[in-house]
């Protein structure tokens, strides 16, 4: 962990601007994680907010700090509304988080992931077969044509770090892949967190929530992207690992609550990353 | 307390009835409050149908006893459905309650909530700011032209209560305002709520769920609206205050027991309103 | 329980293959009951999609093992999915179940459900009173014109047996009741399940999450499609069961635990099953 001074910020300190700050997120998310996401984002303190039409994109993205845009049970209805909201979020220069859900999965969600690519993602999240499928999609690789079953991954961080590498650098944003071990980069530092249990694997939204935090620590941060970034991977992960869970149902009932109490010095702590 | 011989029914009363009606009620809900919504109906004993295609509605209405109407997560889609629910509560002469969701944020959601009141709603149940919003939009106000953030409150529920009387003279509705302390009024009488905890504010879809709760017990007592709305709140927030919980994470699930658990004497004795 | 032997199948062999094959799921599922749905998937140790687009239906539908298609919540826009996700099942030979929410409780409603039967679901699940509408409405029945109360049963499932039989043998499949006694027929022979909790009514979504549940089992054993489906009744009813919850919102906690913890040996001594 010799590198860890190329880091900023600690994770206690974005947490701790993040409760200071609370921001307002515009959270464009499938139903199935809606819920989850909004507990999520209040446990944690900041304000997440489900508009979605284009109809008011423009209006509420000026007071919004960020924008979180989910590709999941994507429809042509929802394709309208997700593009506006990644237009004005580039157009009124708020950060914003991709997350790619199902990308590879099927032409239309690899194709609509592609074009979200235009709208400059201030970060990627994913899993593994998530961004080794997009990035492969936006350079026209024909090496592989299927990735990933659905929302879960059947590649590991590491397969994909090139790729989240490459990703990074074309899109100048932070890549960040989801996994046993997470691996988040800049193009050119690559930071691993170690936090997190296997068991969040089993409950539903995680990841999407995740992808929502991450809006939520870079609009408290907005300088330090990468730090940000890898804060909130970090403290979903404490959150996480600190109930010695057995079983999903309490781990999603304990991870709302840890969210909720945790401390800035108890966060930094129990934070494994490595650069 | 003096004036509370004014009420006609307590909230234990009120309890009593709802439980012996099952009454059913026909929710146009945002999806991300849509889980915990149905799931207090059920604990408490109503009987919540989430029908919202305009093809079915003015069916289904004839059945329902009252139909509860939120403004979340508003597209034009959900525009066609929400004002044919409104149309045939309406025509049907079926009490409905309208939560006017960020209502002062966009002009998109402000404009959607100042037509429903030609549907007129039974009860019209926000938090403060956006009862000021849509009282102050009703009457073309140009004092203010930004209200709350997203589905957060900036404002109290005293800087909002000469706007509720003000709107339910006009409306000849009761009003609610969710806060701290809770106000309700219908133009003569205002009650003030002392139940609840601070943490249901950090709980996603409370508010959406407490105005599905106020459809439930009006249904119940369709002759005393003002005091089932009252009843509606207590019984939330004796729910939650009796949990006596540090985090949000396990106030979801025991408010949820308690309201199930609930007996109307223990209600009326932890009951703390103000005429 | 004497004619047992006619299962080739106990509940714990298909649990256990299910674990061993994680079948993918397509789930076409209502706004409010995705959460519970895809939890209850996730403990079991199946792999959910909420992938509903019929842009991409086609494609994911080829990598899914089962689809479980739910008529709750039914818009314009949604029966264009439902259709295109029936119509890919059918094609491709996925086996796929049918919920028919709040059959005859609007004509919109019932003819929509009486249309997917085009489609030759494996298995329709309902409670009695949707399973006696859409029965009655396959066969034009003038007997009654209105059943249950939107998604909550008014019949029983011994009521609702002769018409559960009936559909069965017309369409070829397996037709399942939810009630106090669940039964569960293929036209031939008649399981009944006992395990099970009358609080399991108390939750919103526990019917549909049955359903979806039905589709993992009979996607890990698809040439007993009977075995399977009684399988899933006993899985989530042992789970809910083992319990002694008080109140709904514990079991909602508990029973997402006593399906992901559930061992075979321990499933096939609690299971409760007469034919």
């Amino acid at each position: 962990m010799s590198d860890l001074h190329l880091l900023q910020r600690s994770p206690g300190q974005i947490l701790q601007h993040l409760r200071e700050k609370v921001p307002l997120i515009q959270c464009l998310q499938t139903p199935v994680s809606m819920d989850i996401t909004a507990n999520v984002l209040l446990a944690v303190g900041s304000s997440p907010a489900m508009v979605c039409a284009a109809e008011e994109t423009a209006e509420f993205m000026k007071k919004a700090d960020a924008a979180a845009v989910n590709m999941g049970s994507l429809t042509p209805a929802r394709v309208v509304e997700v593009e506006a909201a990644m237009k004005f979020a580039r157009d009124l220069r708020k950060p914003w988080v991709l997350d790619p859900v199902a990308c590879g999965s099927t032409t239309f969600r690899t194709n609509n992931c592609v074009r979200a690519l235009d709208y400059k993602p201030t970060v990627i999240r994913g899993n593994a077969s998530e961004i080794l499928a997009l990035s492969m999609a936006c350079t026209k690789s024909e090496e592989r044509k299927s990735f990933g079953r659905g929302a879960d991954a059947t590649d590991t961080t590491d397969e994909a770090l090139p790729a989240a590498i490459a990703l990074a650098r074309r899109q100048e944003c932070v890549v960040a892949i989801s996994g046993s071990v997470d691996r988040i980069t800049d193009g050119k530092i690559v930071v691993e967190v170690h936090n997190g249990d296997a068991l969040m694997t089993k409950i539903t939204g995680v990841g999407c929530s995740l992808s929502a935090l991450v809006a939520s620590c870079v609009a408290s941060e907005p300088s330090c992207v990468l730090e940000a970034t890898c804060a909130a991977f970090v403290l979903l992960g404490v959150s996480a690992e600190v109930c010695h869970a057995r079983n999903p149902g309490v781990l999603r009932v304990k991870m709302i609550e840890n969210l909720y109490e945790m401390e800035a010095p108890y966060l930094d702590r129990n934070s494994k990353m490595k650069v």
